[in-house]
């Protein structure tokens, strides 16, 4: 039986989307366990598996992170990352505010020896389909070398247990593809990740080339890492503004895009951050997934399906063991 | 008369598409008078107001930037780059190696007094048309904050005389809109531009909103510039790929996709950055263009007049007087 413990709360459409998903997520799943916090007056779920934490507080997605952890202590949130500190629950899931999240991973759930900074990894989606891992968006904006080549270290084990990729081909983000391009940060990062024995190194990628299956990993520091994940969110709006203002003027072409509709529906499905889950905190002692705050019921079960390959495949123990190992 | 000089050796298909483009121009512009320089064999013009300059040398992609200048001293970049800098030119074009064209502006046109480093300035396209400059795209990859101070400065005039924008919105680039978020380098640079009397600074903006509109002037380093720019190219490129290969399996949508053709073509018109010219190294004395190097005839005429309107409005004249000033 796997446990996990989900912040009811949390994400523009708490509680009802975090409910279906929770339901879908308990009848897909039979070894699934859910310990579910929040207000027990608005749960609507009465199955077995599902196991309701009643708390009076709520992280709002306007709370400083640091406080809102630290004196908010019956909220949700905080509950459910204490539920995975006492091993109660292997992973927990939560779709509300993303500092106060990774807040509570760092404060509460804890780091595992060795890792100097968590890192939060995402999927992207790729022109072949075959996802690529992205790491650190956001939880590191300072970052040094040595922790670039340590997401490295996290990203790779990423890749191998929850995308089950063998010998993942890791490569870093940088602004040329030779040796000697980037800023101080990357130009010392290649030469960590050049020089390392336990690490499949392809060398760097540009941005461009992101989405072109050339690696399986991709590492960055959290500036860079979030600046280009809003990046990519943001163009695909701004390019289907510019598409549908200008095509759908005319009546041809309405009647051209809905010839397609259901074409155009399965890119979407294809380019949708929804099918591959939320972000995951690494380098934490347990599984902490973040679901997108505008989740729909869709996303936020991907997210629990996520933390659950994760918590089955011992992400967290693996971590333990081989970042001990490049630690000395 | 406005007197440009023009690399006709660089550039992917260098020396044809630029013999185009400056043919082009001149029949244009009557006031233009073109100082070509390359292989006067291989020039096809003649026209009374196109001068051929002959050199002996080229520098290509391979070159390594500061020692291709340094050596090649009779290439048509850095002979077109002294006909800036003796003032026989008022501005330079060029496709060719950017690195090395950086370096002849800085080594040869020279930077303006008071401008600690010169930075790459770019007009992308927005949702609504009215485009958006943005700067820095990587001259300077390990920029401080006083350094994105000055591109807000030269930014601002950029906009101002080139764009014909009386008081530019300059935002900074940045991984939330609030005060207190991003790196070091961006917390420091928000203070400094919040401080300022004479930006009118209307905060952080996200790459997601980066052309909504929301701003005139988009201020960043280098490298984050650099990485953003290489995103939006790719990543449009990326999703094109993932577009056709999913719609046009199927007859049904190559018809309806052929009913939109022109509309189609006329969107990849409004986002084609041959549209607005090339990039522009700003805070040296004297205009510097890099057309991109896989530029067509139109993409390097439209350089052409960049670098006419930059001359005419007299944009090193400005930034000479402005930098002083602010930099007190």
């Amino acid at each position: 039986m796997i446990k996990i413990a989900v912040d009811m709360m949390g994400g523009d459409e708490a509680p009802n989307i975090v409910l279906e998903a929770v339901e879908k997520a308990v009848e897909e799943f039979e070894d699934l366990e859910i310990l579910l916090f929040g207000d027990e007056k608005q749960c609507t779920i009465n199955h077995p598996r599902v196991h309701v934490r009643h708390t009076s507080e709520e992280i709002t997605m306007e709370d400083e992170p640091v406080r809102a952890i630290k004196r908010k202590k019956d909220s949700s949130m905080v509950k459910m990352a204490e539920s995975v500190k006492h091993g109660e629950a292997m992973a927990c899931v939560s779709a509300g505010n993303t500092g106060a999240l990774m807040s509570a991973g760092l404060f509460i759930v804890g780091r595992l020896p060795g890792v100097a900074r968590p890192a939060l990894v995402v999927t992207l989606p790729t022109v072949k389909g075959r996802g690529v891992v992205f790491l650190d968006v956001g939880a590191n904006a300072d970052a040094k070398a040595e922790h670039l080549y340590q997401n490295a270290i996290l990203g790779q084990i990423y890749a191998q247990n929850v995308r089950n990729i063998a010998q993942p081909r890791v490569a870093l983000l940088n602004i040329g593809t030779e040796a000697q391009k980037g800023n101080a940060l990357t130009k010392q990062a290649f030469t960590l990740l050049n020089e390392s024995q336990s690490i499949h190194f392809v060398g760097n990628i540009e941005a461009k080339s992101m989405l072109e299956d050339e690696a399986d990993v991709i590492v960055t520091d959290g500036y860079t890492g979030n600046m280009i994940l809003k990046n990519l969110e943001g163009i695909a709006k701004s390019f289907g503004k510019i598409i549908k203002s200008t095509l759908l003027s005319k009546l041809k072409n309405k009647i051209a895009v809905l010839v397609m509709k259901n074409d155009i529906k399965a890119i979407a499905k294809q380019l949708d951050y929804a099918e591959y889950g939320g972000s995951v905190l690494l380098g934490l002692d347990g599984v902490v997934v973040k679901a997108h705050g505008s989740s729909n019921a869709k996303a936020f079960y991907s997210a629990i399906r996520q933390a659950k390959i994760a918590s089955e495949t011992k992400i967290v123990e693996t971590m333990r063991e081989k970042v001990g190992e490049n630690h000395g």
